[in-house]
């Protein structure tokens, strides 16, 4: 039977919370697993916690009662958030970026894993305490957002998918109509996918009138599933008025400008409200 | 200034250490962020080396030399495999997965953050030697094993479009025959993505006869790239002979008998090879 002195402890401890935050973790698993007596494992988390709070690295949460454990949520500082959006900005801003047609090119950024695992890991601080069941999406370009926030959530994703798939059974499909360009597209999920009374949230990586945001939401409806919020990476500041309320992006596209290659882009300092 | 005692440090780096596998970090690193001297994050290192072998939770990596640092290599034992694939083959072999059309859903497994980000675990320490520069997949139901791959090999992820898009910028467009029912289709990827000489690693869900991998490859030969092997979450028995070589499934899809609400799934034991 393996034994371990406490700073060992402390560091495996630290290991398996932060390999799944959010999740409850009984006394009783670290006590089996590093064979300890449930005093031991109380202190170390005490340790723990203390140190995660002097370096504003995350929190311990205690659970009492049968059902309880332990839990660990990772910390997202002021500093944390600006530096992130900052490095982000300066990157989404350099002209080679611009793209015939007033577009930008942005996928580098939305498949690179550090980066939408520190937007998911935003999102996810936003809105913890709301109790979600599941993070919603619609393919493709906002999966791996989404994908990381359900991640940080400890909870499950669903894909809505953009054609009628044979291959998912009994499906729910929905037409909307996308806010900028008019056009009319299809949503599809299949019915198992979300549960009437589930609290979803909707992440997604670019928004300009809400029209895809709406068609999830409407999607959501059929489903009768409550919409808490949205998340999108980035979102036109034109037109003021979305589709859909309570959206919140963490950057803000003000201008593409292809003759004068120029590209604006804001971070939404409002993400900086209410952070500890 | 921050002063922290030694199980504060350990647990502070394991922390650290464990949100970006495969990372290299500078020692310097770690004394300007918990503010102590070299020799002693060295001595914190070794404990934490020591402790992860123990409980065969990972491994620790020093690299010497100016450009060099500690990286953290997530474990994979031979017990973790068996458990996550006997998991995943019971969920999968439910009668209720059974979908008109001989189709199996499985969608919740392959968007569930704790089951992709095992399945990424896997696929990583299998081609962690290879100097993987991309993991590259196709839309849609791949996409969050391949980000979780990406993620634990420390690479970005690259996404193929199944239709042509005018966001993205000058593209390379191949059309493709899937292997099964010979449908002629197309793939569409950024000339931004992909660069001359890089190595992938390609991540699919699904492999039957294994065109949709051949059509990857041959998109990955118009941009001089090389496919270092293919990662597939489940692929049939049948045909025996896929159209790419060096392909490795997770499971086995041997029978979906609608009639008599059969499905047969085995875990693909091969993998278990050269797992220390």
């Amino acid at each position: 039977m393996i034994k371990l002195k406490r700073n060992e402890r402390i560091g495996a401890i630290m290991k398996i919370l932060s390999d799944r935050p959010n999740h409850i973790f009984t006394y009783n698993y670290f006590t089996d697993r590093l064979n300890a007596a449930k005093s031991t494992i109380s202190e170390d988390i005490v340790i723990i916690k203390g140190m995660l709070e002097k370096l504003k690295l995350g929190k311990i949460e205690t659970i009492p009662g049968a059902s309880g454990g332990v839990k660990y949520t990772p910390q997202i500082t002021e500093q944390m958030i600006n530096d992130f959006l900052n490095e982000v900005t300066s990157s989404l801003t350099q002209k080679e970026r611009i793209i015939p047609g007033g577009f930008i090119y942005m996928t580098d950024l939305l498949y690179d894993p550090s980066i939408v695992g520190m937007a998911g890991k935003i999102f996810a601080h936003k809105f913890i305490n709301e109790d979600i069941d599941y993070v919603v999406t619609v393919e493709t370009k906002g999966i791996p957002i989404a994908l990381m926030t359900a991640q940080s959530l400890d909870v499950p994703l669903v894909i809505i998918r953009r054609n009628i798939k044979v291959t998912e059974g009994a499906a729910v499909n929905i037409n909307y109509v996308t806010g900028s360009t008019k056009k009319i597209q299809t949503m599809s999920l299949s019915r198992k996918a979300v549960k009437a009374g589930d609290k979803v949230l909707v992440i997604d990586d670019f928004m300009k009138a809400g029209g895809t945001a709406k068609g999830i939401c409407d999607m959501m409806k059929e489903f009768k599933a409550e919409v808490i919020g949205t998340g999108v990476f980035i979102a036109t500041e034109l037109p003021k008025e979305k589709l859909v309320d309570n959206y919140l992006p963490l950057l803000i596209l003000k201008k593409i400008d292809e003759e004068a290659e120029e590209i604006i882009v804001k971070p939404n300092r409002e993400l900086l409200n209410n952070i500890d």
